[in-house]
């Protein structure tokens, strides 16, 4: 493993090239028009990984966009690591906010700023690369899959059937991601929890069409204001989630880990001033990395009715809608919550209005426990070159499909991170450090080692 | 007068061709690309009352869209009646819920079917009909002035200023307003009070950008929840406007008044139906005429933030808006109620949040006293014609020039409406049945008899 870094050296100008040829494809899964580049970036994928030293490497279908799947054996004994990642992107509005073309990569002051240069081309790359490394070298001693799939950003939507249906070839012993973030470029972190998810869109119909406000209001009741106050009454004063049976299957986290998560670098000042806010507000009696990590939260998405133009027009309008989502954790059931707030919402309408609630998406949390060998692993490959101790730290995002892996396929996730938070990723001026990128390519290569080691 | 019903029968052909004309011109004055047509809809207003019988009629300049003056004197000693209207239209938006092009005026059912048929195009056209009857007939026993203007659908801002600087030329004893509605085809009413209103946009800023729900929600103030929470709170249970102050200048009306209003027809069954709605809602305490009628209220004209497209997009959003507006009532200050609003919005906002109101339209709140003469001439002249005495009615909706007129000219305004409410101004399918164009035709002429003789 000496090489890694020379390797790295020779071929750097190559590996960005590859990667920009890769990041110049606008794979936005969300939109419809960009069916065809969804598999042109699937087909760029099958490429990269048989050409790095893959068995074989193939597009397959879904009901959705395509996944990819490639493979590389090297001893039935071995035990088999599955690399997942995501081909997909988000979307890039609002455009203007960019400085550089998204879907043009350019490198400025040290980084790749584009859409996807971390989430998730860049980092799902850094895996290619280290596989391409340890098979050219001859130092690969455990079988590898690679499964890149191209609806994360859309909830992963088809991979669940996928995943039913090729059971036998996504057999592995672990599942290796890279689609997160660590705690700084010199603090090292594992996240060993993600929070589960719920999303819902609500429609609220008020009378059958747009009102003259100085004529009905007053006397009818306007759906931006009902659901306004619908959405207001969701979170107390005390910042808890109102609807009822919410907390009931959370899984309350010990003090004593609470004191140990309290131990790990969080600087509310540097904090509050990047996101250019004067104060954080969330739930009472828990502290900010608590409330993202081990909490659930209750967040409006997006929210739209009436008359959003410029100026002023009155109008009492028929309509109102909302985007609103949960994050859930470890024990919440995402359908049961589903299920919960859809009831719940839908009872407290006043008859003076319909609202109709639309469950989009959803995805259970989950946990890795860090007494797992792979675990181990991930953690002095990590400790090899960034040269300290990874923290494991419960991220507040969620992946939905890690979760359905341990359901459908009964396999553990080790999520190896190399992002960063400054990285913007579903944000315009998306970027990814270069030295976290050969910092990742340069890691991944010790998992392996190590984690053949254990398992021999 | 007895020849009236003649003139119409005999002209009515000729009547509806030039009305047409008019409507053909499309004069939105709230999009700017119409700028030419709101101008040639005011060339086309000047050449109208030339031909009914003015003595001069010109285009004259605002700092927005031009407004027409038009004058015919037949002796200094006579009173002077300075008729208003307007020859701007609201936007045809959606234009496919349209049955027919808004542009292209067709008679079906016994109605006019164009934008503008009744609001104000069609209803300003009857004053210029009547008053060339009078004039043609020789039997015009006063001073008439016109004044059209081409802002009235976009908040009339630059007619205060022209009437500042024209406070001669605007000499008068009464304005004479066709822009209202009557109760119903068989229930001729005329309109004594105006709302007032008060209109503002919010914006609330959380952090600097659009932010990933998952990493920072449930820490993070989200501008949307937050917005949503203060709109909810400012109508309490009871209906209650929740600004403190809000109502101290709200003038009440008295129980023998009220017991007067709650006898005029009202048919809450089919007022339901007519808007699709299982139940109203308003403040409590008071009937629905009276919460249009008699109270201010408090709506949500527009919302919007977020992630609005299709799908589930996860994201805190960095803004969220919208644009509030109050219908205020006599003796309510706009200008007053506007800065209570923005003070106290502003105050109750979180730290957690940035919050901006800004005041972006308003006008005062109108009573006309039913025994001024020229409310006395016009309900003769409506009992003349419908044969039923008419019912004075409070309206909910909003003529802040009605007001201005009053304060910059010192000239009250008596509001003789000839509209129906099944007649759709603002929305797609405006009309204007033929049989309320040809009464007003044929009422309008014995308000200027009445208000001569009365005046003498």
């Amino acid at each position: 493993m000496q090489d890694i870094k020379q390797y790295i050296e020779e071929n750097k100008d190559r590996f960005l090239e590859e990667l920009f040829e890769l990041i110049r494809i606008p794979s936005i899964s969300s939109d419809s028009s960009r069916k065809e580049d969804m598999r042109k970036a699937s087909e760029q994928w099958a490429r990269i990984l048989l050409e790095a030293g893959a068995d074989n490497a193939r597009v397959m279908e879904t009901k959705g966009h395509p996944v990819v799947f490639g493979e590389k054996k090297v001893d039935e004994n071995a035990p088999t690591v599955l690399v997942y990642g995501h081909t997909d992107v988000m979307p890039v509005d609002p455009v203007d906010l960019w400085d550089t073309d998204p879907f043009e990569p350019v490198i400025k002051d040290g980084k790749i700023w584009a859409r996807g240069a971390d989430d998730d081309k860049g980092q799902a790359f850094m895996h290619a690369k280290a596989f391409e490394y340890l098979v050219k070298t001859n130092q690969l001693k455990c079988n590898v899959k690679f499964l890149i799939e191209g609806e994360e950003e859309i909830g992963s939507a088809n991979l669940p059937e996928f995943c039913e249906n090729n059971k036998d070839l996504l057999k592995a012993d672990v599942i290796l991601v890279s689609d997160t973030s660590m705690l700084g470029a010199g603090t090292p972190s594992i996240t060993t929890g993600l929070r589960g998810l719920a999303y819902w869109q609500v429609d609220v119909t008020g009378p059958n069409r747009d009102l003259h406000s100085g004529i009905y209001g007053g006397a009818v009741a306007n759906p931006i204001n009902v659901l306004s106050k619908m959405i207001g009454d969701l979170i107390d004063e005390n910042g808890h989630i109102t609807i009822p049976g919410f907390y009931d299957d959370v899984m309350e986290v010990s003090e004593q880990e609470r004191t140990l998560m309290a131990k790990a670098p969080f600087d509310e000042d540097a904090y509050k001033k990047s996101i250019d806010v004067k104060e954080l507000h969330g739930e009472k009696g828990y502290a900010t990395p608590e409330r993202t990590g081990i909490r659930p939260s209750f967040d409006a998405c997006g929210i739209w009715g009436g008359f959003t133009g410029e100026g002023a027009k009155t109008v009492l309008p028929s309509k109102a809608h909302a985007k609103l989502s949960s994050r859930l954790v470890p024990n919440q059931n995402h359908e049961k919550i589903a299920q919960q707030f859809k009831e719940y919402f839908e009872s407290v309408a006043p008859d003076s209005v319909k609202v109709e609630v639309s469950v989009l998406h959803g995805g259970q949390a989950y946990v890795c426990p860090i007494d797992m060998p792979a675990y181990q692993a991930a953690e002095m490959a990590y400790q090899q070159t960034f040269k300290k101790r990874p923290v494991p730290v419960r991220s507040g995002g969620s992946i939905p499909i890690i979760s359905t892996f341990e359901q459908i396929l009964g396999i553990k996730s080790v999520l190896m991170g190399f992002g960063l938070e400054s990285d913007a990723i579903h944000s315009p001026n998306e970027n990814f450090p270069l030295d976290q990128f050969f910092k990742g390519i340069e890691t991944i290569p010790y998992f392996y080692k190590h984690y053949s080691e254990m398992k021999k």
